[in-house]
């Protein structure tokens, strides 16, 4: 068997293995750095949505590039680490056996499936989105000729994949648990928004129910249809189960690293394991909520990538502060040319929590004077501590610069900025950019908790 | 003459005026707060240089509106307030005696020409970009059928204006001190690919010279051309002179006010001048730069509309602890359908001012993977302090996701953030909306800068 040396092993090679790899290179240069993935090409995986529409059509489009890491000078073997022997800091492939100083766990999520449709999952037709080039471009062909698409999961996942399959002139069907779509980001009364202009993109909606069962009528190992909770049955020649996903823990596990929430490998602030020659980053690893301190399921690539810094840069000394504790769920998204942006607590969220907040919210126009063309419609909810009115979430609806506008709102959080800081912060405004410097949103909506909290 | 009674009297009522008058209001419902302005209508200023081209064409759809004022029970006086007399608490306008028990001076700019070009201003042709409608449409209505314009001054508003006419197939010349244009924001490598993108638009860029003389040839009060210190001469049939603005204060002095920079009225952090039951806020406000201390110059909407809430505010007491000590200049404008914008110190600034800085740069997609549909590139800079890594400026050139992103510089600039910080922020990443989160570009810049000030 042959004989690899390293001194930095990275098992997985996702944003947050890529990102690790080329921090720790550039951190610690001198080191060699091997990255072993599962994949010869890597997708892009917050893109693979736009490969099922018109937006990218193919999966050719949404390829990772790798070119960084090689110009650095990092190493990369495409296998599958079928075990590890963490005491002789070896870890065994098809291509041999690795020898390494530092290994970082960053072996991504998989998808998650509830355990009553798993046996279903061998059914012609019924498919995940996991992160896989061949498994997307199977489903992407697979669906071709099919028109009846039933999506099963109301997040971000689904309801991207549903628009794109709409745009191409299929009947999708999305089934949700909750009465509107993407609840785990937004409140009812703007997760609804969202859902209007998913229907009017002609997708259909089915929420507060689930599927008890995936059926294959004819007993042909096809599917038909999908029986739903509520006793309704929904016709469908492709089903594809986007119901979140899940640490992908196995090797770890066998290699007897801890656990922590959610079976995510349980990691310190600088993402290193109760062994510090071992780190575990992204989807992998477990994470809680930044501002309740609880467990959290949030699985990011944004996120996944920040870990992967703290972590490249802390494998043989800490050189930095790492800026967070706990992870800030902030997610954008399009739909039908709207964008719908949310970050931490929901204010629904926040009183299962049982936190006492003051909400403020604020419509407005995106441009100023509203004559300008291309004005549209922005708005803003922002949550924030009754007591020290720290903002702890927001979530923003308008224009394609509410991508941007949400990371201010992150930072705002991050910050343990309150409302006082906001109402007087620094911005720039511009007619053909953003909104009225008398009526920024995010000050706007601020006044008002201000305001809420000062009458009581 | 008629004796008028109020509480709080504002005098302006532009941005900051209008912004002072709602927050009273707001924090102290029980006052009668009355706005004196001079204009019947009020234009966004913002918004003048769109006046002129096709993107909105006409003064009628750059009005600002007083319809929240109103419906508040804000008291408004068109007028002119001739003198104020200070220890009696009494204002004199056409339409009375103002009795007032807090006073505020929100009575804005007014454009700066140097004394050379002054008797010029009699001339035909010969303009400046005041924010009064009536004087707006005079200029638009003359230059509708002229076709040679010559545009002194090469910063925002001088670019935004000349693109809005050269739009119109008007033959323009920008004439501008520095080597490019937009120089008080942006390094010349920067501001070079805003001159290279406003020459496409058809505006000729004369730079590095400066106007001497404002010629009428004929002897018969209308311009002809203007005479440049290099020798050149420059045929124009409109001259628009955007040198800039200078406090409007004459009332304030006559008033025994004292001024601070620049000619602005002094205040302290809460807008308070010398006497506390009288403020100033915005344009005419003496102001001075975040980080180096020193007076500054900038004049923006976006800061007076924050000052206004100061001011409005803090009234009868100090109720929220101003977040800010210092204007940060924060800019953004679109320059041939590319998005320039900054924030703080440029990096020639920094050096001027003796800040030992480092500085990172990133070229990136503002969509990812670069396939997406629109997706174009993003250009950022970044500027920190050598000791410590905290962000003090910042350059984007992008797609219009560069008016929210440079608030988020912003904000890092505000809160004393560093590039450590920063490497680590939390986003949210999504394929339509922002770049990718392996290549953040505010997290590669500062990156970079880790590494240049790590490798000494």
């Amino acid at each position: 068997m042959q004989k690899i040396d390293c001194d930095v092993l990275i098992v997985g090679g996702g944003p947050a293995g890529g990102v690790t790899a080329v921090t720790a290179k550039m951190n610690y240069p001198d080191k060699k750095i091997l990255v072993v993935r599962e994949n010869e090409i890597q997708l892009v995986p917050c893109a693979i949505p736009y490969i099922f529409g018109e937006t990218l059509g193919c999966s050719d489009k949404d390829v990772a590039s790798c070119a960084m890491a090689e110009e650095m000078g990092i190493s990369t073997i495409v296998g599958t680490i079928e075990d590890i022997e963490v005491s002789k800091k070896i870890a065994y492939c098809c291509a041999g056996e690795i020898s390494y100083d530092k290994l970082i766990f960053a072996t991504g999520s998989t998808p998650f499936v509830h355990r009553s449709l798993r046996h279903s999952l061998i059914l012609e037709g019924v498919f995940t989105i996991a992160k896989n080039k061949e498994f997307i471009d199977k489903l992407d062909v697979y669906a071709k000729d099919k028109q009846e698409i039933v999506i099963v999961g109301s997040g971000f996942i689904g309801v991207e994949v549903a628009i794109e399959f709409a745009s191409k002139g299929k009947n999708v069907t999305v089934i949700g648990g909750s009465k509107h779509i993407l609840q785990n980001a937004f409140d009812e009364e703007v997760g609804k928004q969202a859902e209007e202009l998913m229907l009017e993109a002609g997708v259909i909606y089915i929420g507060s129910d689930r599927v008890t069962q995936i059926i294959d009528k004819n007993d042909d190992n096809v599917v038909n249809a999908v029986q739903l909770k509520s006793g309704r049955i929904v016709d469908a020649q492709v089903v594809i189960l986007a119901t979140g996903y899940k640490p992908n823990t196995e090797l770890a596990q066998k290699a007897g690293i801890s656990l922590g929430h959610y079976g995510g490998v349980w990691v310190d602030e600088y993402m290193r394991t109760q062994n510090h020659d071992i780190f575990a980053v992204g989807d992998c690893s477990s994470r809680r909520d930044f501002i309740t301190k609880e467990p959290s399921k949030v699985m990011l690539a944004s996120t996944s990538a920040a870990e992967g810094r703290i972590a490249g840069s802390s494998l043989y000394e800490i050189r930095y502060l790492k800026g967070f504790s706990g992870t800030i769920a902030i997610f954008s998204t399009m739909v039908n040319k709207t964008a719908f942006a949310s970050a931490g607590a929901t204010e629904e969220q926040a009183k299962a929590a049982n936190i006492d907040v003051v909400v403020g919210t604020f419509s407005g126009m995106n441009r100023h004077p509203a004559t300008i063309p291309g004005a549209r419609k922005q708005f803003v909810k922002l949550i924030a501590m009754r007591h020290g009115g720290q903002i702890i979430g927001g979530q923003i609806v308008g224009g394609e610069e509410a991508g941007e506008m949400i990371n201010l709102v992150g930072l705002i959080i991050e910050s343990h900025h309150d409302i006082y800081k906001v109402m007087s912060m620094q911005i720039a405004t511009q007619p053909m950019l953003t909104a009225a410097p008398t009526s920024y949103p995010l000050v706007m909506a601020s006044v008002v908790i201000a305001q809420k909290i000062q009458n009581g």
